[in-house]
C-alpha cells in the first residue's frame, strides 16, 4: 500500500527547491484515520483554508485533498500528515505571485502510548523553552516548529510525557504538541494562541460540542497551581488527563473523563 | 556542473521524511564565492557551529563541507546555500537521540540588482509583518522564516526594494534578508539580535575590520527619524544605503561609502 503521495503521485522525497523545506514555507495538518474515515476531517480542512488565506497560499479543492489522504490511510487506526507547501520558485524568501502549491501527504503510525494516557494520565514538566510571543503566524499549524522541537528533545531528556509551555512573557500557552484545559473553581479555562502556539483542532472539536463550556482566558502559573484538573487535547491522542506538573500532582476528575466519554462517542466512531 | 549535493551526492531532492522539511528543523549558510573562494567562510562557519550547539546538531567536518559547497560554486560569482538539517526519524518534534545530520549544498544565481543597490541604494518600506520576540532561536540563520516570507510577499507588493522590520514590542531588528545600521548623532547603532532576527555573518566580518565602531542598541521608530544615514548589510549583497523609509529620504553618507571601500578591498577581492 502506498505510503506517500506527492500532487497525488507515489513518491518519497521532495524537490530541494521545495519553500517548504527551505524555509517552512507550508501548513499541515496530522489526521487521525479510523477504517479510512477522519472524524475530524471538517475540523482540519476549516483550519487549513483560514490557514490558506492568512498565508497567501492557494488551497486544494477539498475532495482532492481528502481523496488523497484516504489513499494512503490503512487499517484500524492510522495518522495521516497532509502538508501543503507553496512549491518552488520565487526569489529567496519572497514567493512566486502565482504559487503552484504542493501537496504531500504520509501515513503515519499511530501514538503507541495514546491509550495508556487516555486512561493513566500523563505526568508533565514545566518547560525552559519559552515560546516567542506576538507571531503574526500564531494559532497556524505551520511548518515553523523548532521551538517545539526543543522543548521535546528537553521533555525526553527529563523522562517526561509531555510539557507546559510559557511564552516570553510567562502567559501559558499550551503543552508541546497538545492545547491546555485547566478546570479552576468549577471554570473550564484554555489559554488563547492569539499570540502564540497551535489552534487544535481536537479543541475546536470539543467547543463545537453541545453542553462544553471552554472559556478562552490568560493563564499563568498561579492557574496551573490552583487547579482541581488539568487535561491536553488533540485530534489523534484525543482528551487526556495530567497527573503532574513537576512535583505537583493532580486526581484525574469527572470533567476529564466527561469529555473523554464524549469523545469515545463522537470522534473514535 | 553539478548544482547540488546531499550528503556528498549527486542530487535533486531530499527524503520527504527529513526534519528539515517536516518543521524547518535546520540551520542554513548562504555563501558568496568568489572564483572559488568564500572570503567570509570563516564567519559562516562560525554562526553555523554557534548554531549546532544551541539546537544540538552535530557540526560536519568544516573541511568536509566547505569542500562540497566548493564543488558547486561555479563561475565569477554565486551563492551557494549550504543546509544541515536533523535528518530524519525521531518521534515527530521529539529528534532522535543520536541524529544523523544531513548535509545540503545548492547553488543559487548571484542576487541581480545587488551591484546596483550598492552604488544606488534601496529604498525601503516599513513591514506591517512584526516579529515574534523573545524567540529561544533568536539570532540563528534557522528554517523557521515565514515571517520573512510574508515581509517579502508584502514588500513586493508594495514595490519597495526592503523593509524594515520591527518586533512585537516596538523596537526595531532587520530588515528582511539584511541587518540594519543606522548613524545618528555621529555613532553607528545597530539592533540587537537576542530577542528576534538573525545574527548576520556580513554584520560580524564588519565589526571585526579595524577602525570599526558599531554599538548594539536598543532601536525604534525614532532613531529612525533621527538618522543621518541607514544602511544595510549582509553577506552576498555587501553593504548597501538606504535612501528612503516610506516617505522620509535619506542622503548617502560617508560612513556607508567608507565601509563599502573597506568591504570592496577585504571581501570582493
Amino acid at each position: 500500500m502506498v505510503e506517500m503521495l506527492v500532487d497525488g503521485q507515489p513518491g518519497e522525497s521532495i524537490p530541494a527547491d521545495d519553500r517548504g523545506f527551505l524555509y517552512g514555507d507550508l501548513l499541515f495538518e496530522t489526521i487521525a484515520f479510523h477504517d479510512g474515515q477522519a472524524p475530524l476531517w471538517a475540523w482540519h480542512w476549516r483550519r487549513l483554508r483560514a490557514g490558506c488565506e492568512r498565508l497567501g497560499l492557494t488551497a486544494p479543492a477539498e475532495d482532492l485533498l481528502l481523496e488523497e489522504c484516504r489513499r494512503v490511510a490503512v487499517g484500524k487506526r492510522c495518522v495521516v500528515r497532509a502538508t501543503l507547501t507553496r512549491g518552488s520558485g520565487g526569489r529567496a524568501y519572497e514567493p512566486p505571485v502565482e504559487p503552484a502549491c504542493r501537496r504531500i501527504v504520509q501515513r503515519r503510525a499511530w501514538p503507541s502510548d495514546a491509550d495508556r494516557f487516555r486512561q493513566e494520565g500523563m505526568r508533565l514538566v514545566t518547560s525552559p523553552v519559552r515560546l516567542a510571543s506576538g507571531s503574526v503566524i500564531a494559532g497556524l499549524k505551520h511548518g515553523n516548529r523548532l521551538e517545539q522541537v526543543l522543548a521535546a528533545r528537553h521533555c525526553a531528556e527529563l523522562g517526561a510525557d509531555e510539557a507546559l509551555l510559557y511564552d516570553a512573557g510567562d502567559r501559558l500557552v499550551e503543552a508541546i504538541a497538545s492545547n491546555l484545559v485547566i478546570v479552576v473553581d468549577g471554570r473550564a479555562l484554555t489559554p488563547s494562541t492569539d499570540s502564540a502556539g497551535v489552534s487544535g483542532v481536537g479543541l475546536a472539536w470539543l467547543c463545537d460540542q453541545p453542553g462544553v463550556a471552554l472559556e478562552t482566558v490568560e493563564l499563568t502559573a498561579r492557574e496551573v497551581d490552583r487547579a482541581d484538573e488539568i487535561m491536553v487535547i488533540n485530534s489523534v491522542a484525543g482528551i487526556r488527563p495530567v497527573t503532574a506538573v513537576d512535583d505537583h500532582h493532580f486526581a484525574i476528575g469527572a470533567t476529564c473523563r466527561a469529555w473523554q466519554d464524549l469523545w469515545d462517542a463522537g470522534v473514535e466512531i
